[in-house]
């Protein structure tokens, strides 16, 4: 399968919006779907849906399979040692807080460190926030530069012998540039403390090992890589897993229930109480298949060729700042026109049938950092072309010359 | 829409198992869904699929128009006051967690109880063991009589003022009878407790109005009511709600976020933390649609002539054991044959294309009652038919004479 013919798996594309062919440059915020996944959850409900686990008929055991069968998919696709280092959630932010309800709670003490930056997602902070809170643990945050990346020596510097809990973003969801993970993570060993990386942005456009990078937990959500709504993984490593409480309590994940106690299932089973997310899972199997199909080398340089398209226009234009790092961006631009709240720029763009975002992009200490109450933020993936990017600057002049007091650039 | 006509627009059950027709009776643990449901799915990923809330893009507003959409008809369906008091949860065991995780803590302390039955589903049961052992309430359980149901005498007996939480199912999974929740409410309520209601089994059979039942919370699961997997709601009384703290914390769920500090959105938003589950909540609301064309009143009639064709037939049966109470049953039959394990029995089903359940159903306090290891559950929805029933009633006698030792009925 080659990337230049992608776009017409994606039904979802081929359509106007208010006259003007859609340009979709919001894929960080969701991906759309390819008609392969769309077809794996028709696929599913028409010939196999079925509980799964407890049931012995035809329609249950194919279920079964199939579910279990999309874990041992994303154990590959993430380099996992084994399938049951994948626990199915309903998304990267239920992974982290699984994480932080259950390790932390356990692990960290009153005066201990769990160690952040200030460029995180809402969902890879706050559950640190609470556990830091219910703990008594310290919540440090590693310094950011101007441009809101940090140094590997600032690093060093905030991690301590002290510090049981690096959590870390593989790559920001406004900055859009990789952090050095196995770096991270060998200084966070070197100090006993185990490294929690949110791959929500990472996941759809970079190959990830998590052998490699040497990561304790990994997490991440199916609808950012082309899969459904409403499903997500948290990897973490067996022996961590294993010692790990459960923080959900129902049916399926149960070993032995009493009137007063009751035992769990291993890991991930005892993780995942209630009902799985079947089709959930099954649908971020075959996107995790149409990914690999086209090739994660491929999608990232085709990625990063397009935003360093959009930086090179976008910074000819006047009255235009671009916020984060200039180098290996790989899939978003995050920006501000003078005079013209994000909001309103997106809703000019929209007329245009461009689509971004407008906002805090759930990174309000990072908007702090960069002086910034909002951003835009265009993002781009394997079925966004030049000629997107083009409509977005055709837009973007657009809305300067629509707002008073502004010229185009 | 005829309820006779029904079947047609369940794609899955046009299909041969074994070479003989599929007669799904495992609609319990999950059932089917209509065409629409699954076209709802397709449409939304086809033409509207964006991030929610955050978004001014056309089709982020599409989407958000969907998501809340769906919240006002599950409010409607179920006769809540306002949509506000909808959660979007993972499942009804999520619902029950949040409660128990959220609500319990807060309100429970040294000594208060929390009241459940021994016929409780493990997903109403372990999270208030939980609960109690965290904040140091006591569990206690109204006791059931012989056929597993309980009186309404004995949760007078059982409820004091001490009890601050009653949680009970609306239908058990195992029984099929509805309890007296309204009376079970009032009850509560004069002691000063509020009342959880496990709705798994009942919302997809009966008529659920929550201000008649005058419930505090009710829970329930997409999938069992011919939705999605991994969609659920908790209905909570707003001002229940509008008290508790969220316990999963990310994006989409803040006010304002510092860098020690958050604080949090309205209910239900402040719960829904992450990007929602879009399209199971679509679909869950096709289901509705779908659920309400036919008619609850005609479905929860359908499903007792059902039942009660199965039962009569059943009784004559040699070497069979029923279990729970006979009158008023609505949409499962649970059973034994001498010397034939139930999961043999399933087995031996399947290969004349009856899917049933075998096992302890998620109820080991209640199979322990009955003393019985496992049961076979055969349950009805309403694309089941007598001819169904039928089949099961032949798989029965095919697997009385497969057996050694056993005559056929």
């Amino acid at each position: 399968m080659n990337i230049s013919d992608v776009r017409e798996f994606f039904p979802i594309l081929h359509q106007t919006i208010n006259g003007c062919p859609l340009a979709y440059l919001d894929s960080a915020a969701s991906a759309q779907k390819p008609i392969q996944v769309i077809e794996a959850l028709t696929h599913y409900y028409e010939q196999n849906n079925a509980n799964v686990h407890r049931s012995v008929h035809t329609l249950g055991s194919r279920a079964t399979e199939a579910y279990e069968g999309a874990r041992v998919r994303t154990a590959r696709f993430i380099h996992a040692k084994q399938a049951e280092e994948i626990v199915f959630t309903r998304g990267a932010t239920a992974s982290i807080n699984l994480v932080a309800g259950s390790y932390a709670r356990a692990v960290c003490k009153e005066g201990d460190e769990i160690v952040v930056s200030a460029m995180e997602h809402h969902s890879n902070l706050l559950p640190w926030q609470q556990a830091a809170k219910t703990t008594g643990a310290v919540l440090k945050y590693i310094p950011l530069q101007a441009d809101g990346s940090f140094t590997i020596q600032e690093v060093e510097n905030t991690i301590t012998n002290r510090t049981k809990i690096v959590a870390i973003s593989h790559i920001s969801n406004v900055l859009g540039v990789a952090n050095p993970v196995q770096q991270i993570a060998q200084i966070a060993h070197k100090h006993g403390a185990v490294i929690m990386v949110d791959g929500a942005q990472s996941i759809a456009h970079i190959k990830v090992n998590v052998q490699e990078l040497d990561c304790d937990f990994y997490a991440f959500s199916g609808h950012k890589m082309s899969g459904p709504t409403g499903i997500g993984v948290l990897y973490g490593k067996k022996a961590l897993l294993d010692g790990m409480e459960p923080i959900e309590f129902g049916g399926e994940m149960i070993a032995e229930v009493g009137l007063h106690d009751a035992s769990w299932k291993e890991a991930p089973w005892k993780f995942e109480g209630g009902t799985p997310i079947v089709a959930g899972a099954i649908g971020l199997g075959a996107a995790i298949d149409f990914l690999k199909q086209i090739g994660l080398d491929v999608i990232e340089a085709h990625d990063k060729q397009l935003t360093r398209y959009a930086i090179e226009q976008m910074k000819r234009m006047e009255h235009l700042t671009l916020y984060g790092p200039e180098e290996g961006r790989c899939g978003l631009v995050t920006f501000n026109m003078d005079h013209i709240h994000p909001h309103d720029l997106a809703t000019v763009l929209d007329m245009y049938g461009v689509a971004i975002r407008a906002g805090h992009h759930c990174c309000q200490p990072l908007m702090r950092h960069f002086g910034a109450g909002a951003t835009a933020r265009a993002s781009f993936y394997l079925y966004n072309t030049e000629a997107d990017v083009d409509q977005l600057l055709n837009g973007l002049n657009k809305a300067a010359s629509y707002f008073e007091g502004v010229q185009p650039g």
